[in-house]
């Protein structure tokens, strides 16, 4: 039973057109398909709405008895928002299904291809799993492990600076670097940074991309540091912003709390670690609050804690061929580092180009074998 | 008069044969076609060895009466090491020459070109310039400047480490990338490094590829205080080995050159500047000596020094995807540093690969416009 590579291509194309409007849910795309022709083709669009092969079933152009369905991860089969799509499959009378990635949700795992195959419908697994799988990398590992899928970005010289000497880093890399930060944040439920960053730069941490949606901004501020002035907690009104501080200051801060309340800033009681908060409590806080996704963009010293506690499970980071040196000049990551060269933090490089000047370089965390 | 490129290409193909060999001449590589055909082909070999076009002539498979020659550089039309190459062209009643690069150099620069016209032989000139000239950066340079082509090369962790907060950093890269510094070191006529990194690390400094040969090893060590026990001192009888320190010291350190001396490790006296050598005097004094070309594999202060003074045409980065952090790790370029974002050092990228595990980017010094 040979499929045609066009055609789960073309679901995948469809299921990226979901991206930053589907989370915490995955991206999906189908493909129906009868004499050789696409009789119709969906994705699921929203949070909440169609799932793709019903969104492909609504588009039909003609009856989809006897056809080929391709779909990016396997079929649902559990009521959950929406009505389980192997009964819609069943119901079209679809002849045989292709089917990309495996659901790694332990609620519909296998299910649906079951469901599927007892009702005599022929069913192909893992066609072109690695790319369906590449997809929803973040939908995975959330469903996993119930804490976000965190991505840390930073840009810095060929001499590894994010700021001269002086502190400044306005601007390490070139326009078309930033205008992808604007593309990424698009792309993840949340932003981070440290309460550093706040006060040094006083960033707006918006998407200023046509079209995109604003993620949610979290600030790690153990000691609810964040003015009231700053730009953060004067937009908060109209972007979702949270700031993390420890839970013993709960009530020294209840004042400052209340202040932040009112202007829309929800304040994270957060466990205490080393005098700062527990990142991994935080993550663990995120994920019930439903977010899937963030990507840190902290300085040296966020960045140093939250790999700390193998909490990265991607890096994302722009080098600019310019060399600033000085022995004190910031660098991505500080903190106390590493002891021994083999205890390095490592990466496996999956994508590189040239961004404008710039070099852009994707890495995802090395699994050890 | 249309050229066939794959003439050229094999011109050029053939010049990079003499790579590790020919400084402080230039890559020339030439090619002798007939009737579609290619009858005699040769390149510029070793230091003062046949020049390209004699060497295609030596290759001959028969007469190159009225056929056409692609030289990747403008023939020379005076007395060197070798007879003039013009005469040569004459004698064999070449019809038509096809050239790349002009010459630089102010002895020859469009001298051959005119002779050849002179005699009735056809000159196209410029075919296929950029990729002639980019086989000649360090020729060129040299014959322009009389100082060496500066290459700077370092290996770095993806947050700009070059070693732990230990100062530990053996490795940061892979063994490809490794390999691929040993092709290097064949490349140029000399690699330099400072006396921090002969103490701490006491390097060979030697070229580890097979049918290699070992560039001359400079340390810039402002007080000599290079130990007789290093492998540098005790290896220097077998490959050149120079010691810069500077001038004023030269009486009280008269003592520690001579036992230097009875080793075969010679003392370059510089002038002072900054309590340091001064590293312009050092660049005038080993374009003096014929370097053309030098690897500089310093650490965070020779890096520094040398890229303030202007010195740097190139940089060869091998980025480790890993990470160490820490806020005291070393990183590849120190010193003062710039005070502005603008004040950076630019370079641009001409190539980026990926070596084994990790990421290779080598850019040239950025001409502002």
């Amino acid at each position: 039973m040979a499929y045609e590579k066009k055609y789960m291509e073309r679901a995948i194309e469809l299921a990226r057109l979901g991206i930053g409007a589907v989370n915490p849910n995955p991206l999906v795309g189908a493909v129906i398909v009868k004499n050789g022709k696409i009789i119709g083709e969906g994705y699921h669009r929203k949070y909440g709405d169609l799932h793709a092969e019903r969104d492909a079933f609504k588009n039909l152009t003609e009856s989809a008895e006897g056809a080929e369905m391709y779909v990016t991860l396997e079929p649902c089969c559990h009521h959950g928002k929406q009505p389980p799509c192997v009964e819609a499959i069943i119901e079209h009378k679809i002849k045989r299904v292709y089917v990309g990635s495996d659901d790694p949700n332990p609620l519909v795992a296998g299910k649906g291809i079951w469901f599927l195959r007892s009702h005599n419908i022929e069913v192909v697994t893992h066609v072109m799993k690695e790319e369906c799988d590449k997809l929803n990398d973040v939908f995975f590992h959330f469903i996993t492990h119930k804490k976000p899928y965190v991505v840390m970005k930073y840009a810095m010289t060929m001499d590894g600076k994010i700021a001269t000497e002086r502190g400044l880093s306005k601007w390490i890399s070139g326009e078309e670097s930033r205008y992808m930060v604007h593309q990424f944040r698009n792309e993840f439920s949340a932003i981070m940074v440290g309460i550093g960053t706040v006060l040094k730069d006083d960033p707006m941490l918006n998407c200023r991309i046509e079209d995109g949606r604003n993620p949610i901004r979290i600030v790690c501020d153990s000691h609810l540091r964040i003015p009231m002035s700053s730009y953060l907690v004067e937009s908060a009104s109209e972007i979702r912003t949270f700031v993390a501080a420890i839970e013993e200051n709960g009530e020294t801060n209840a004042e400052k709390i209340k202040k932040l309340a009112e202007k829309k800033v929800g304040v994270l009681l957060i466990k205490e670690k080393n005098g700062h908060i527990d990142l991994v409590d935080l993550m663990e806080k995120l994920g019930m609050m439903k977010i899937d996704s963030i990507m840190v963009e902290g300085g040296g010293s966020l960045n140093w804690n939250i790999l700390k506690e193998n909490l990265v499970n991607e890096l994302r980071v722009f080098i600019a061929p310019k060399i600033f040196g000085g022995d004190v000049a910031l660098t991505p990551v500080g903190g106390d580092g590493v002891p021994f060269p083999d205890d390095a933090f490592k990466f496996d490089i999956i994508e590189q180009k040239i961004v404008g000047k710039d070099i852009y370089i994707r890495m995802c965390r090395r699994k050890e074998s």
